[in-house]
C-alpha cells in the first residue's frame, strides 16, 4: 500500500511517499511545496494545488493521511493554514484517495509511543524507522513522514471511506 | 463589470452576481450551492469547487469579492469555513478572477452606510438597490450580494491584483 503523508501548509507543505509492505515501510520520495513569501493567497493555493495533483500523479498513492488543525493563538496564520488544507483535501479526493486524518498526539503515539513526545523524537524515529541516512529536511517533510507511518500502523477502520456519488 | 460576491461556508456557500454600470447595479443571477450535512468535507469540498467552476463559466464574471474570515467561538466550524474559502480562492484564481476581500463592517458600512447595521437592515438594502421583488433567500445569497455590492462600489484600488507567473 502506498501512502501519502501530508504536514499541511501554506508556506511550506511537508510531503512523504511512504510504501507499506507488512509491517515493514519504505520510503518512496519525500519534499515540501513552497510557496513565495508575499504573494496573494489564491496564487500561493494554486501552486499547492498543481504540486499536490502532479505528487499523487507521480507516485499513485492509494490513500492520504493529513494532520488536523486546531487553532492557536494566532489566529490568521490558523485561517490561511485551513484554506491550504482544503486545497490538499481537494486534490486527494478528486485523486480518489481514502483519506485518514490524526492528530499531532496521535502521530507522536503512533511513531514515538508517547503522545507528548518531543519534536527530535519524531524525526530520529522517522529516520530510524524508514532507514534514511539523514533526517528529512525541513521539518515538515519529516512530519509529513511520520504522518504516513501513524496512517500505514492504524487499523484500517481509522480511515474514512469516502463516500461515491 | 460582472461582479460575483461570495457568502464562505461549507454547507451553504452564499453566491451572486451583479452588473455594474456606471453608480447602477443590475442582478444576474444569484442562489446558494448546498452540500450535504453529515458527508465527507472532502465531498463537500468537491462539491463547492464544481459548483464554483460552473457559476463563473456560466455567468463569466470579472472580479470576484468574498468574506474575510474572523474566528469565533466555535473553532471547528471556522476551519471548515476556512477550507471551504481556500477553494472558493482557488476556483476564482484558475479563472483568472480579481479577488477583492472586505470584512463584514466594510460590508455593512458600503451597503447600509453604518458598520455595526443589523443583519435585516442589510438585506432590506440588498433588495432595494438591486430592485428585488423580495428579500433573497437564504440569509447567505442576500450577504453574497452585499459583498458583491461593495465590492462595486469600492474604488479600484482596494482590489487586489493577483500576480501573473
Amino acid at each position: 500500500m502506498i501512502i501519502l503523508g501530508i504536514d499541511p501548509g501554506y508556506g511550506i507543505v511537508g510531503w512523504g511517499v511512504v510504501e507499506k509492505r507488512g509491517f515493514d515501510f519504505r520510503p518512496v520520495a519525500f519534499g515540501a511545496i513552497k510557496t513565495p513569501p508575499k504573494t496573494p493567497l489564491e496564487y500561493r493555493l494554486n501552486i499547492i494545488y498543481e504540486e499536490m495533483n502532479a505528487i499523487i500523479e507521480k507516485y499513485h498513492p492509494e490513500e492520504m493521511a493529513v494532520e488536523e488543525l486546531y487553532f492557536n493563538t494566532n489566529q490568521t496564520t490558523g485561517i490561511m493554514v485551513a484554506e491550504a488544507r482544503g486545497i490538499i483535501l481537494l486534490s486527494a479526493y478528486r485523486h480518489h484517495l481514502k483519506i485518514g486524518e490524526y492528530t499531532p498526539l496521535q502521530v507522536k503515539q503512533a511513531v514515538v509511543g508517547y503522545g507528548r513526545a518531543e519534536k527530535r523524537q519524531v524525526i530520529a524515529m522517522v529516520t530510524s524507522l524508514l532507514k534514511l541516512n539523514a533526517p528529512p529536511k525541513p521539518d515538515d517533510t519529516a512530519d509529513a513522514l511520520a504522518i504516513a507511518l501513524c496512517h500505514g500502523q492504524s487499523v484500517s477502520s481509522l480511515i474514512r471511506e469516502y463516500k461515491e456519488r
